[in-house]
């Protein structure tokens, strides 16, 4: 099977779970149901999920146990897109190629329907912990750790920052905290938390993690790359929104060509972490050059 | 010690425990520190920790593991609170006298501030469970019955209904639908929580669940009936605001004699449930008299 065989297959899986997960709460009142489906099926590359799912299997985990903590990751991810959208944050009308929830439901539904899958994600992860009694401990570590990534120490306070920037002059290390708080930190989680549910030594963790805070530094600057270069068809949104709004961004601060080199460099950086695990990190090596290569 | 000093003491503690955690996060981006604490220390009755605490207590817990469990309960009822003031919800510019939070911080933040209280009370409670590892499947237990409590098919669930039904022709079922859950799912959620802390037999379970389900209610009836008897200097905000946005509310269905009487009705019943415990019961009777007798 080739890379993007794989890729896909792993995506159907996680499609398929969170169809599910949501069907369970479909006796909800009927607007904030459509209104959270709507966010959370508007076709996502469901990149942190899979990054969970690959870590997890490649310490010996089994899909089986790992996969609603993978669906739950995406959840989160999802709101902080629905609330990032709303007028008062990035005013965004669209995104992969299609209106934003609060265009579509209005802005107090958008707001509620974030805060319906910041906290559905953590009754998904609660209830799944629950059904896996001997492995209870490792469970809510995991959680632990996405939660801790998800709040104030983690991505709230890249978006916190991200905002307060705007329009500010550029600082290099303020750049860096926004990045990897903003994007780096639920990607890194997602690495960690597939880690924590076996248990892996200390080392393993180490590398994983330090894999993780690399690509999610890169994932991000390719975003900003993105954002000036890619067109509008790919990308599913106007080119130039982050220019627009004067957002502190890898391209404002240091060039196209220098962010394009820093990217690289750090994929090169996330993929020798994963000399420890051997063969076994195949997938992960390809999925660092993929956000390195995509195209939106 | 009379009921007043028995409240007051626990709302000591209770105020210590949220000042303690929140010091926990004060190297978090100033901003969203500031805002959060804003909100979270902006005068509340903290009544629903002080229900999870007196219920736990009530089946022989110990306060100190309950303590934290009900200190994130009082931040996502507060995170409700912020997201229920913003413009595209309820519009509210004061709240217990101040200012509302995206009064003072700005709508983004405020957005952001919400954001940080919910997932903050799920990163309060994973880490506080997993510093009880003897007791650890319980307090994911009661965690899950907040969790469930808070989202689509509890307290967001109400707040949807609730925006939806504004300016719409009186439903008294829908009425009831909303004032249980967005307000008397998480009451009655802060009972159970204390409860299943415990290894406590199912009839006492459903007793106090029933004692929740009645107070809940009541809760919310009566601050129908403040929104229109209500004067602003007691309330901390304007009265009659539920009228001028067309809620559908019990003193608009069934004017403000019949409203009273249900609430009593409701507190009677409630009451009633408690027999189960015998004295041990007292302090929750009390509680809820407090409850229909409240000024703000």
């Amino acid at each position: 099977m080739n890379f993007r065989e794989e890729y896909n297959k792993k995506l159907a899986l996680v499609e398929n779970a969170l169809e599910k997960i949501i069907e369970r709460y479909s006796s909800c009142p009927l607007t904030i149901y459509k209104a959270v489906k709507y966010s959370l099926f508007a076709g996502g590359k469901r990149i942190r999920p899979i990054l969970l799912l690959t870590a997890h299997e490649m310490v010996g985990g089994n899909t089986e146990e790992s996969m609603e903590l993978a669906c739950g990751l995406e959840m989160i991810h999802t709101y902080s897109l629905v609330h990032d959208d709303l007028p008062a944050m990035d005013d965004d009308d669209m995104r992969r190629g299609m209106p934003t929830t609060h265009k579509v439901f209005g802005e107090g539904i958008a707001v509620l329907a974030g805060d319906s899958l910041l906290n559905m994600a953590y009754e998904v992860f609660l209830d799944n912990s629950l059904r896996h009694p001997g492995n209870l401990r490792n469970h809510i570590k995991a959680v632990s750790v996405i939660a801790a990534a998800a709040g104030v120490n983690g991505m709230i306070g890249g978006q916190v920052v991200d905002l307060e920037m705007e329009g500010k002059p550029a600082q290099p290390e303020i750049l860096d905290y926004i990045h990897t708080h903003k994007t780096g930190a639920l990607i890194e989680a997602s690495l960690k938390a597939g880690i924590v549910l076996e248990n892996t030594e200390q080392k393993a963790q180490e590398a994983i993690a330090e894999y993780g805070r690399k690509l999610g530094l890169a994932f991000q600057i390719v975003d900003d790359i993105l954002d000036v270069v890619g067109d509008e068809d790919s990308m599913g949104k106007k080119p130039k929104r982050d220019e627009g709004r004067k957002k502190l961004t890898y391209t404002a601060v240091y060039g196209l060509e220098k962010s394009q080199r820093i990217a690289e460099e750090l994929i090169e950086q996330a993929v020798s972490q994963l000399d420890y695990f051997g063969d076994k990190a195949n997938f992960l090596k390809e999925i660092a050059y993929y956000i390195l290569k995509r195209r939106m």
